[in-house]
């Protein structure tokens, strides 16, 4: 299959695939796909750019995008230490209790981050920043059209801006700042999601904005990709599939979570980062559920508060409590592959499938 | 288009219209569909007996189906004033105390009702019993198989039966208790629902039984019907968009709530019937949310607490007040039309849709 997105991108087939990792976003686009490089783990924005310069490399000529986090609103700023003092002893001390409750042990005194930070404005500039040094094709924010200067500057370089939308009319909102490519993120899917799913958010959002739209959210074989483009998408923008990958290096407790969960072992909650995200649903997760459990944080006190908590579940080797956004179609996952398979699966199927339907006529 | 279900049915498309209207109903299967009546709402089974021979008239000769609520744990019977002393006051005195607060009259005494009792799984059984009489092609049960004996019967008259599951596991089930139809309803959906979302949850429910899948949930256009055949559904149930036309009689309050909303303005809340169901979002609903709210009560006892509420809120002629499941689907409902008219335009945008995504290979 081919849409006027293969153009756009410069791309074999209209598979957006976000992911963190760098292995995973190179061997997206080597394989004909258009990989996009999710920055918020990027503290440093020195470190983004060694990795940036691997990737230019290591994509072999193909195009790659990265993907910020700026929220419409700007948050809370500060540094670390001023923002910890923000968050509340009582909180501290029911992420204490829960950890010791898990039997998740501490980690040794290396290991103190200081939490994600890439949530703030400020980081998610120098993000920006860094990315415009590199040949990279687009721009994603996760959180909606990114500030005017920001869509300008990528617009003068020939960059394309694409924002993620979870309503028609954000979606309209972003196309009116300048967004070239809208992705329609439906419920289903995970990490930050809204509560329209995507059978009903895609058409809304097609029908709502004169710029291609990239459906998002259950998103995972070639059967879905053909009704993605059913509902009007221009292509699909799939993040959860590539944890599955060989290329994603996991460490085993993920992996083996990943491997077992189904489609109903994810939760939409606000306790990653502040806003609704969808994550594997596991004992940490349901200990926020509990009677004794405070309400989640803002962005970004939250992910501020849990960033510890995460590296110690992480590192706990325990598959029962790894936090880990993820979407529904965790439940398709259930072998690791190349990534090269895996979207050689999705074409193929994705063809057939508009080949198969197409006789119902 | 046409499927296999198309035979199976006997019909000329492969979609499915639920209401609990007679006047909706008919017109589905007059117009090609298949017209399923929701039976949840007779209380008396001498009525729907008198409605069915009604509809065996209005029909013309298509078939049609019935759809009846028989909960898979076979929920406290007895009569209503029993089960009525089962409900706490405190629950009552928020009820009363909401209705005030929201400006909601109360009505004359001729309208003394007793709730429905559709849930009731005595009574369910009693619209089994008066629908074999009549030339019924289908049951479906909203909430998962019918017990093995009603199956049995069934199928010993030659009819099909049809159930609603949430997840994969649950339509094996439902496929092992001998059902010929499975309803794979997505999280969108309107009514009785559950978590997963369509996109995810039809082609997981497809790959894990052998007989036709429905799609069901998010459902409202000609492309969302190919996006459900890309998915590997033989057909498509749906509900809410039949609430946009002519032949439902509402009265002008949720005529113009209905016409008003957008995909946002649902909520999925236990509040109507004490299992999860998608409702509009409107004050009452919100209601529940607040903090001097009860938790719902369980099935069938939240129904029989606010079956008089909800005859006071439609009554009212308020429309930012009306007790009313319905699925995402409903910011599709823009304008009243007759189910002929709607029924020719999905036929033609999904015909359209196939044909135009297959010339993407």
């Amino acid at each position: 299959m081919r849409t006027d997105l293969c153009d756009l991108l410069g791309v074999d087939h209209p598979i957006v695939g976000f992911s963190p990792s760098e292995h995973v976003v190179a061997a997206i686009s080597r394989a004909g796909g258009f990989g996009v490089l999710g920055c918020v783990r990027f503290n440093d924005a020195a470190e983004l750019d060694t990795v940036l310069t691997w990737l230019d490399r290591a994509t072999e000529g193909r195009p790659y995008g990265v993907d910020v986090v700026m929220p419409g609103k700007v948050p809370t700023e500060g540094l670390p230490a001023d923002l910890g003092e923000l968050i509340p002893p009582g909180h501290r001390d029911f992420v204490e209790r829960t950890l010791q409750r898990l039997g998740v042990p501490p980690l040794g005194a290396a290991s103190d981050r200081p939490g994600v930070l890439g949530w703030l404005h400020s980081v998610a500039r120098s993000h920006v920043e860094v990315a415009l040094q590199h040949p990279v094709r687009l721009i994603a924010n996760a959180l909606g059209p990114p500030p005017p200067d920001v869509i300008a500057q990528a617009h003068d370089r020939g960059l394309l801006v694409a924002a993620l939308a979870g309503r028609a009319d954000h979606a309209r909102g972003h196309v009116a700042a300048g967004v070239d490519i809208v992705v329609a993120q439906g419920y289903e899917a995970g990490g930050h999601t809204g509560e329209i799913a995507s059978m009903v958010l895609v058409p809304e959002v097609v029908d709502a904005v004169g710029v291609p739209v990239l459906a998002a959210g259950g998103i995972g074989s070639g059967r879905q990709i053909a009704a993605a483009l059913a509902l009007g998408a221009r292509g699909v923008w799939m993040g959860s599939v590539w944890l599955g990958s060989s290329e994603y290096r996991s460490g085993p407790a993920l992996r083996e979570a990943l491997l077992q969960a189904g489609s109903s072992d994810t939760v939409r909650s606000r306790i990653y980062s502040g806003k609704p995200a969808r994550l594997l649903r596991n004992r940490w997760t349901e200990a926020w559920s509990e009677s004794d459990a405070p309400a989640p944080l803002p962005m970004p006190l939250q992910n501020l508060l849990v960033s510890g908590a995460h590296d110690r579940l992480m590192a706990s080797g325990d598959p029962t409590v790894v936090p880990m956004p993820v979407g529904q179609i965790v439940g398709r996952m259930n072998e690791v592959r190349p990534v090269s398979a895996i979207l050689t699966d999705l074409v193929t199927e994705a063809d057939e499938t508009l080949s198969q339907i197409h006789k119902l006529l």
